[in-house]
């Protein structure tokens, strides 16, 4: 098949947009049971998409949502075989009220497609369904074998993924995983990832005593159990903004100098970072950069907060319960496992005995660390040169594909990032929104990487 | 009219509980806009008793929820005034899942009678709208000129009951208030109080970036609300259990000695009240028993807390705001806006600079001291030796009736606290409850403390 770059006419691309807007409708929130067979659903698209294009494609049983999975072997057995794993589920789209337009009914405003999972992961997802529908249309054949592996968990920690990679290991084998689930560092800048961060993710649950009481009548004298947690919270952090849990930065990995070098080289305005976000500052450990805070350091945060009354005007309650949700990213060579026992060590020194606290597991990935060569990320690299008239940056990623590392760890296949949402996309916020332009440059860009495997 | 206690027939007792039950059955909230016509409705319940009763009543109109005003001025301009205090409106009844049943279908079980509102202070401001139509039906006369005042406001702060004092002024001008809205110090031990402690009740907004964040994305270099939050609350109290913010003790009065004795010489067992709350343990100021931490010393008790996601599952979400109740009980002679002020303070030099922290009055009070002698403070003490067959203790109470001090500095009158619900009764909580056969032996009580002024 010839490399040049694809070229699409503008019915095709109006068409391309339908299919999308059509895949977005579907509000697939894996992390609540009462989307579960839209969730379903949306892995049934995914499979007829496949179909259409020209695979051999199945929604398969997991123990959760099914993942669909596409196979197209026409390379060849002595051919490589690449594999592109993506996801179907999106985030919650709660606080529904500060959507623009609903998060369900896809919508272009400024450029911009504006949906529930228009960057995370369905428009990314899509570009790659429809890739490979446009070249086998158009040439009947690909240079590699491809497999499609479209999960519907990613968003709630893929707790099935590792044992279907497991059970289908054979199937599953390939020289290289492909995915578009991240961001370029900037409009105009392409990006390929050097890392990602691994995720340890609780719940912390405070009680008390065994109903919520009259915070007068038995204020000051019967534990209040939101103290207590919001007591555990301020001891997960140091004046310096590091994470003070005893062992805590044990495993983690000073970064090479040159990885360094390469951050504090790029296009960064931390003022406008700052404005863009509408933040009254910007904060976080001591000597690091915002960008190495972000891509390199390991974090702590609060997810969630949950305790008594929280409605209009004042109860006086004293709460029986109270929640915390509470995520760590982690770098190389932390492991979430461990991570979740040093937080349970560290709440049992510093809980007070007269409130018992449960810190429950909520889910976990491992960082993961790129190698930045070969043929298929040199392939990426040049194709996306040429989509975007400009050589790709490597960059860091602070949030967390688990995959990633599990498809190395289990199946010994390295990973290439290639995402095509930009920053601010509003990944897990309201007003999630996919450049509409990437669509097309984001479809130049996988025929051109398939090119460039062709040469 | 006679002293004798006051005989009810079985027939006589079974209304009395029938009309109580009607009243209760209003879901009269305060604190929920949804529920303001109900709260009238309570109201104009009041009135319609107290015109049935004998006194010439009316719904009066205040800036919120309107006073049902009744007066029995029989007695002649010669003779004492007393004026009946109590509230006709509720806690929010939330959660409602916790109720054994539905908060305003009351129910007896296990002599309880289980409603929103059966103690606090439905049940017992009813004792008082009965015992008077009993005595006025009976004898056609009372020993006192009678004002009974029930406000709609007291759950939410009695917002507009001080206007409304002042503006009717002469019209409440008595010689005394009698208020039943506090608990027994135990079963069969009649109480009357000594003190109440004061409220100031805030709640602490912290805000970051614009919009919620992806925790992975964002996380580490981004301010988070919730953690900056968690970190003012737990700066609120030491390690002693004593409230750290600069100031706060300045105005607390030590008790005498005599108050502490008395304390220390009533029957409590901690264990037991441990046991009965299901608490791990209990805790507190260092340096004080319970029942000291409960009524003479002040505290600062989280109310509530809300940020991020607190649905199942979990979204790693970097929240944009997060939002703690937070309320504090004082002790004479501490003043709320005092409080309220210290509290600010002690956010603005705790808070960092990168992110903005909010802090709303929402109510306060004044704390209170009896004066525990004179005709009404020893008529009620004879009436409840006589009802109950034993002498009435002194107690403190932790929660507050701000309107009990207010009385004493707008009109000079002091207050009479005398409560008939028990230790336990679950106000402000699920499965709120009064004693069955408290209705009888209230009447009993407060028939005899208007025969005790008789005399």
């Amino acid at each position: 098949m010839p490399s040049p770059a694809l070229r699409l006419s503008g019915s095709e691309l109006e068409e391309a947009r339908r299919e999308l807007f059509d895949f977005l409708t579907i509000p697939s929130v894996s992390a609540n049971s009462a989307h579960r067979d839209d969730t379903r659903r949306a892995g049934a698209w995914v499979v007829e998409r496949l179909r259409r294009a020209g695979l051999e494609a199945s929604l398969l049983e997991t123990g959760g949502h099914p993942v669909a999975l596409g196979e197209w072997r026409g390379a060849g057995p002595e051919a490589p075989t690449l594999l592109v794993y993506g996801h179907y589920d999106v985030q919650p789209p709660e606080p529904l009220e500060l959507w623009t337009s609903p998060p369900f009914e896809p919508e272009v405003r400024d450029g911009r497609i504006y949906a529930r999972g228009a960057a995370d992961d369905k428009g990314q997802l899509f570009l790659h369904l429809k890739v490979l529908e446009l070249l086998l249309a158009r040439h009947g054949t690909l240079p590699v074998n491809v497999i499609v592996l479209a999960e519907g968990e990613e968003e709630i920690g893929s707790p099935n993924l590792l044992p279907f990679v497991r059970k289908y290991r054979e199937r599953l084998a390939a020289d290289a995983v492909l995915i578009s689930d991240s961001a370029m560092f900037a409009p105009g800048v392409p990006s390929l990832l050097f890392s990602l961060r691994g995720l340890a993710y609780l719940e912390l649950r405070a009680r008390g005593a065994r109903s919520d009481l009259h915070s007068g009548a038995y204020g000051g004298a019967v534990p209040n159990p939101a103290t207590v947690l919001a007591r555990i919270l301020a001891s997960l952090h140091d004046e310096e903004g590091r994470i003070a849990i005893e062992g805590f930065y044990d495993e983690v990995v000073e970064w090479d100098a040159a990885t360094r070098a390469g951050i504090a080289g790029l296009p960064f305005d931390e003022e406008e970072f700052r404005e863009g976000l509408g933040a009254p500052g910007l904060a976080g450990e001591a000597g690091y950069s915002t960008l190495e805070r972000l891509w390199i350091r390991p974090t702590c945060e609060v997810n969630g907060l949950l305790a008594g009354y929280t409605g209009e005007g004042a109860k006086t309650v004293l709460p029986a319960e109270a929640m915390a949700k509470v995520s760590f990213r982690l770098v190389p060579d932390q492991d979430p496992a461990r991570v979740a026992d040093l937080l349970r060590r560290h709440v049992s020194r510093v809980a007070p005995p007269e409130v018992s606290v449960e810190v429950v597991e909520l889910h976990g990935g491992h960082p993961w660390r790129a190698e930045p060569s070969g043929p298929f990320f040199e392939a990426a690299q040049r194709a996306l040169e040429r989509a975007f008239g400009r050589a790709p940056v490597l960059t860091g990623e602070g949030g967390s594909i688990p995959i990633v590392s599990d498809f190395e760890r289990e199946l010994g296949t390295p990973a290439v990032l290639l995402g095509f949402a930009l920053p601010g996309a509003n990944m897990h916020a309201p007003d999630e929104w996919f450049p509409e332009e990437h669509l097309e440059l984001g479809l130049q860009t996988l025929a051109g990487f398939y090119g460039e495997l062709a040469r």
